[in-house]
């Protein structure tokens, strides 16, 4: 990633904070060759990376205060000198390309609508995520940004989704999902049967009509729009789903004692299917509308899913992700079809 | 299942009608000793049962018309003398004491509603499905009868699955959380914030607080209420990602020449847990909230699923499950704190 301005690395924020954030901007540095600044305590920041023998190797940029996990909207108000809202500064400044955190998603969403705004045009950001489908990935959004929408926000959370693959998953005109009940057109609650008409009229729209829960990691569409709540609610679904059946799968396996020798045969390939489901391989949430690249990386993220998630806010920065987003709601509002 | 009036079975509804559903009350009959009677076009009825050698075993009733799969609500008004309408019919006139159908869910929740109506004070009726944690399973509701909702009516679903916990699991004073976004009573969309509220100040509801979409599987509380989109969203999420999970594990499982013998020393076992986790095997979602039981098999049901949902509806209607829902409606309304 040459010629990028750092990533702005929120040392502060996470379950693991900051020992596994420092160890994954380490990683990220000297693996992925992603230009990282650190941002959080000085002096913590310094003794963690002294037991990488990384002291000067990556910059610190000091923030005195921090928000705690279990703090949302609010406290992003009030900390105006927060790591995750001086990491926002330095992206409104140029002085990174990215944020990157581990921090409370409502935290990270707030301070960065507070602190980087919403691109001009846009009603409210979303949180996108890549499902683990193949060839590539799906992306859902809003995993949980926005709770209550109107039909016309979820409308532009297609847009941002669209803008999104077509950056960072390089698809050409990717086929849009909309998450509800029933295959029908009108099918679904009050919300998406409105949204289903309204996504139907947008043109250049490859909206190829509803999708329910059972899409969601079968790849029969590209992106998959839904309102923040709906999204949440599938997301931890789905990563509970799967993580029980590999709980009761690993049960059934060491049963017996034929049993126990035959998980041993095959412990690594499952091992190497557990990588590829898990939500750290894939570097996190990016939370899109805004004006510079967030990416949220999982609460419980250890040196390797925020090195991910580094290398994919390197990424997005250098493929103009967000000025691809500008660009395709300035283009909708142009048309003059407002959704 | 001594003196309880047959099971209605509606012979017509499901993919697999009516051969698997004929086949499914004869597994009913012979297998569960559940009383059934099977409701539908006589001739094709009885051609398959004569499969079985069971003619003239399985009374039958008959009906003139169906509702196809892709049918919803507007058919079971322009279709009064349909299979499923019939079967509610005979419940109504105390002929039957439970209607079990495999027909589209959209089809069944719409007569039900017209043909058995509303339970005296109930609101809006909601589908009540078990989910395979243990020891016992949780109840998850609704999971599809009612899109739109009121905070108000989630706390009546919150009654309506507490009343199935205590009858159908024989559960005293099931804890009930409320699904949403965020762990603490601040958090989800406004309609879960305020239904928050309300369950607080329940009298005698064992309400824990929210739940999260990770929590359907681990047991966490005994009854998870949310409205009929979420709830059918997260349901089939879960169930795509169950799929996925044991798909993306045959291929793992079967890649190498060792792993195929391993796979080979625990195909019983996987079996064995596979069926654990088929929908198929609980017997279906149960439609609470009207003057009769009703029981939806999934509509893929093979003649196991047909049977076992003969069984859990005859058991649901042994166990006065219908009545004990009116009690605690009607003690509600007395209580003068309409939820």
């Amino acid at each position: 990633m040459d010629g990028i301005p750092p990533i702005a690395l929120d040392a502060m924020g996470g379950d693991n904070a900051p020992g596994e954030i420092v160890a994954g901007a380490v990683l990220a540095v000297r693996e992925h060759g992603v230009p990282v600044v650190l941002v959080g305590a000085p002096r913590t920041i310094a003794e963690a990376l002294a037991e990488h023998d990384a002291v000067g190797e990556i910059p610190i940029v000091r923030a005195e205060e921090a928000l705690t996990m279990d703090e949302g909207a609010l406290a992003s108000l009030r900390r105006p000198r927060s790591s995750i809202a001086l990491a926002c500064h330095l992206v409104r400044r140029g002085d990174a390309s990215a944020v990157v955190s581990a921090g409370s998603t409502a935290g990270v969403v707030a301070t960065g609508k507070l602190r980087l705004r919403a691109q001009q045009g846009v009603l409210r950001p979303a949180i996108a995520v890549p499902l683990p489908t193949r060839p590539h990935p799906t992306v859902l959004l809003d995993a949980g940004a926005t709770a209550d929408v109107k039909p016309e926000i979820l409308v532009q959370f297609a847009h941002l989704g669209v803008a999104y693959a077509e950056t960072a998953l390089s698809l050409t005109s990717p086929r849009v999902g909309l998450l509800t009940i029933g295959g029908e057109a009108g099918k679904g609650n009050k919300l998406t049967k409105r949204a289903h008409e309204l996504l139907t009229a947008v043109p250049g729209m490859n909206f190829t009509g509803n999708v329910e829960g059972h899409d969601l990691l079968n790849g029969a569409v590209d992106v998959i729009v839904t309102d923040g709540f709906t999204g949440n609610v599938a997301l931890k679904t789905m990563e509970g789903a799967v993580r029980y059946a590999f709980a009761e799968l690993r049960e059934t396996l060491e049963g017996g004692r034929l049993s126990r020798l035959a998980a041993g045969l095959q412990r690594g390939r499952l091992r190497e299917l557990r990588r590829r489901l898990d939500p750290e391989a894939y570097g996190g949430a990016v939370l899109l509308g805004l004006n510079g690249t967030v990416v949220i990386a999982h609460g419980s993220s250890t040196a390797k899913g925020v090195a991910a998630a580094c290398a994919l806010a390197a990424t997005l920065a250098h493929q103009g992700t967000v000025s691809h987003v500008g660009e395709r709601i300035a283009a909708t509002h142009r048309s003059h079809r407002l959704w």
